[in-house]
């Protein structure tokens, strides 16, 4: 008989976006004649750019033609979008990333999660607490976070590093040794942002210890201050010990048009084993390539009248972020985030949980949110609403939230 | 110190195609002055279709307005995606699958290859030999495939089926009894196809030794003998031991735009876990979706003006399939498939191994095809081409072939 991967059943719940979207689903069709406005998955609004829409219809009409079309993409992506990413992301921020140490994907949760494909399952994972559930949830999945501890809301195997308004949600170096360090700055949920020297200790740490770090950077578009790196290759040695997995959705608004990539250095070893292989391994084994379509697309982010309007999106988002923090900080919220980061985190009032707070909100205000709580144990009293919304929206969840 | 997946380093050679690609490549760069033809990697060669076309110019002007943005799609597919398909893929051949047990991806390669997540490693896997080379690659990687066996090619815990021309290309049920069943048919690469009693044959296998096939139904399209299924739900029981993979990159050239399906019916359970539910929640895990314009370009392959259209198409691959056929048969060749499957399965010449016939073919005719040796031990002696170059294309490789 077979048998299933029972590290599937170990799962808290459902994936939390898919929890939120069902209790929200039942609100609408209970409440037919309210508007419901969501604050709370981080997606977009804005259409895509008028360049992107120019390319993307440029090449449909290279798919219809025999000379044009194009058939399977070659592994690692596109050249011409890994030359782009190397120039604009990397060289321009003085890290010198190879384009065969890019790999183009449909995204960067997708690669958040199969990026342990290629480590052992006897790997000790670090994450921040509160994290993005994709790091945990795929690593229970493997059968690398042990069992789950009712009690103290946490897997046994996993260290959770807090990230509290005590040390300003930037987690400290764990006691416990790590051999997988998850990090992601500008931050989701807590939109806290690192600097240069703060994560230079980590690239550091992980040097010394033998660990590596998965960075997640797929905000990297909302960094204002120019202290903050961009990439963790602006530390020195990150290239002997750091992944760093970037993503469209979030700075060109591609979450339903699918495109991201990873960086796997080649000096970063396991012994005599190149990481960039592994990973080169599985990319061609499992993985097919992001639509040539979509590729281009991702190009035209890259040409100058593109760059200007993608930073017009970003900068649309940000004016809704610094709305929403003056507005709750004026309705006496208590928030952080939302200077270098789309989401702003807010303590819930009065000591009510994350939940509470959502169920609240849903139902007085008809907003939704992400309770702070689904993203690990230190999230629990904290609250995430996004800045993806329209203007129009996110006006008119503040007015509502004000009245609660 | 972190460690790596070591299953990796188990794997034999690269992934097949990229050995192939990187021979070519050298060949070309060392001939410039040779015209070489493909007939190696299935890839097709006709332009999307004009409604598939139309439905992507519109689908990408809906994402360009405000009003028809789409950001993040449903977990499991747009619902009239996933509604066409239950309807013309299923319903139209006596299948009753319902919409929540298809889940819309990017494409067939990545599901064959990660379905394998939701099973035990301690599963022992059955493959038809020779064989599509992800199911036992992706295999191999997660820890299922045991040690490779140098002196007999092959892994210690895999079952290998062979598929010959004394069983017509079509595996017998084996003496040693399997967990996980991978069936292709319309077979890659052997080009042979299954009969509904024969494939009723394993449905009854499965369901009484209590394994799950994985049916990869890529090809069906080519399908021209009415006795032959075109899913194996057709087959009674099949919903309580079948998990079925499609794909639209043969039926509708999508191999550069990604998109298929897999359909895992909730009857289909181990003990009280329905194989459904976990599969729906690694996919909304590590998976986001295929991008909204590509689900609306796979919508279009089931208008009536689309159907007519990818009909078209494939009947043009299948006169290259008869014309291979025919022109390697009067040359003398000893030929197999390309009747109900786009592949046609040749007896290497004068016992000469398969990557013999590869130079042979590569350096005296220039042109491109899969060495049958690469498919599995069984395949040696054998050669693979494709029916998916243009007409032109193939004429002209024939013409070079019959000069050898």
């Amino acid at each position: 008989m077979f048998k299933i991967n029972d590290n599937y059943l170990k799962l808290q719940g459902s994936y939390l976006f898919s929890t939120i979207g069902k209790k929200v689903k039942a609100y609408r069709e209970a409440n037919p004649d309210k508007d419901v406005i969501s604050l709370g998955i981080g997606d977009v609004t804005l259409p895509l750019a008028p360049e992107v829409i120019k390319s993307l219809h440029a090449a449909v009409d290279e798919m219809g033609e025999a000379d044009t079309f194009r058939g399977y993409a070659p592994d690692l992506g596109y050249e011409f979008l890994r030359q782009a990413i190397a120039e604009n992301d990397y060289k321009a921020r003085g890290a010198d990333i190879a384009i065969d140490e890019i790999f183009i994907s449909d995204g960067a949760k997708s690669d958040s999660g199969n990026i342990g494909d290629i480590f052992s399952v006897d790997n000790r994972i670090a994450v921040c607490d509160p994290v993005y559930p994709v790091y945990v949830d795929t690593n229970v999945m493997a059968g690398r976070a042990g069992i789950y501890m009712e009690n103290e809301q946490r897997f046994s195997n996993v260290i959770y590093m807090p990230c509290t308004a005590e040390n300003d949600f930037v987690p400290q170096l764990p006691d416990e040794r790590p051999d997988i360090i998850y990090l992601c700055f500008p931050n989701n949920p807590t939109g806290s942002a690192i600097g240069r020297e703060e994560l230079q200790k980590w690239v550091d740490y992980a040097l010394n210890v033998g660990a590596v770090i998965i960075y997640d950077a797929a905000y990297e578009a909302y960094i204002t201050n120019a202290a903050i790196p961009h990439t963790i290759y602006e530390c020195e040695g990150a290239k002997k010990c750091a992944i760093e997995i970037r993503s469209f959705s979030k700075n060109a608004g591609f979450t339903g048009t699918r495109l991201g990539f990873t960086v796997v250095p080649k000096e970063l070893k396991c012994g005599e084993v190149m990481l960039n292989s592994l990973w080169a391994r599985r990319h061609g084994t499992k993985f097919n390539g992001a639509p040539y379509i979509i590729q281009r697309a991702g190009m035209a982010v890259y040409s100058d009248e593109g760059k200007k309007q993608v930073r017009e999106q970003v900068a649309y988002y940000m004016k809704n972020a610094s709305l929403i923090r003056e507005r709750l900080i004026a309705a006496g919220y208590t928030v952080y985030g939302g200077i270098n980061a789309p989401y702003i985190w807010l303590k819930t009032p009065e000591n009510s949980t994350s939940w509470e707070f959502f169920n609240l909100l849903l139902e007085k205000a008809n907003v939704v949110g992400t309770p702070g709580s689904g993203f690990g144990p230190s999230g629990e009293g904290y609250f995430r609403l996004t800045a993806f919304g329209s203007y129009e929206n996110t006006v008119a969840a503040l007015d509502k939230i004000a009245q609660i």
